[in-house]
């Protein structure tokens, strides 16, 4: 399932107006890049801090299921947000704090399980382990209800 | 132009199959993210390490533009390439190099105030300001010939 290391991965831009861009990677639908309405930008254009965030938190998703599919553990829904505080520090502007809050459900009796591995995708996800803030994760783990006999 | 700080920032993740979730944030376009080919994922869906190069070139391009237009210093092309490699490390699976490509076109004579303010524009970029791999830019700084009278 996992190509031999090391791994290439690229993406392109190209500027389509000040400070706007165009961002192509292969065969990914195109995304319009472009400042947070925070710093004059427009509200539908895919920001820095919106991409490095849906980064982290896909990051742990993708981590969790390859070690659940590996367990096995069976989830049955994932529902996260992540959320990123920037402000003003000693050393200038910079993010200080990244959460994740995940609820997860999975099977009855599972939900111990599923915290478990959940702790061990935390500490091999490639984005969180790339950055110098810690990443906080919240986790609620729901177990389904047991199907009726 | 900016908002005051602190700046809030978030997304929403929900699993629509194994691996594969919906990134929503705000009135942005839905992304559709899983993992790369290279970890048993399809081409089609963005990736968190396609999404990080994202953030990561988009802030420089960004961070450069506001200093641009402060400056001010007409920026009338800029593309770039964002890559990493992704490698086996004695600390575990980690990035261990993150390269930007730009080439940047400027008007006659502007070439040095443009690298100039790349460098000032690399130096507070949030994103790369955020990660412990440092982030190498390489930049082609093109003057436009001057436009005939």
């Amino acid at each position: 399932m996992t190509a031999p290391f090391p791994h290439h991965y690229r993406i392109a831009q190209a500027r389509t107006a000040a400070s706007r861009a165009r961002i192509t990677a292969g065969d990914r639908p195109p995304l319009a890049g472009g400042p947070p309405p925070e710093f004059g930008g427009d509200a539908e254009a895919w920001t820095p801090e919106h991409l490095l965030l849906s980064a982290i938190g896909l990051c742990l998703l993708t981590t969790f299921d390859a070690l659940a599919a590996r367990s096995p553990l069976e989830v049955l829904d994932w529902r996260a947000e992540t959320a990123a505080v920037l402000d003003r520090t000693p050393v200038g502007l910079s993010f200080t704090s990244i959460t994740v809050d995940v609820e997860l459900t999975v099977a009855s009796g599972d939900a111990d399980r599923a915290r478990a591995l959940l702790d061990r995708a935390q500490g091999q996800c490639l984005v969180s382990n790339a950055l110098r803030v810690p990443v906080a994760v919240r986790a609620r783990v729901v177990e389904a209800p047991a199907a009726a006999a």
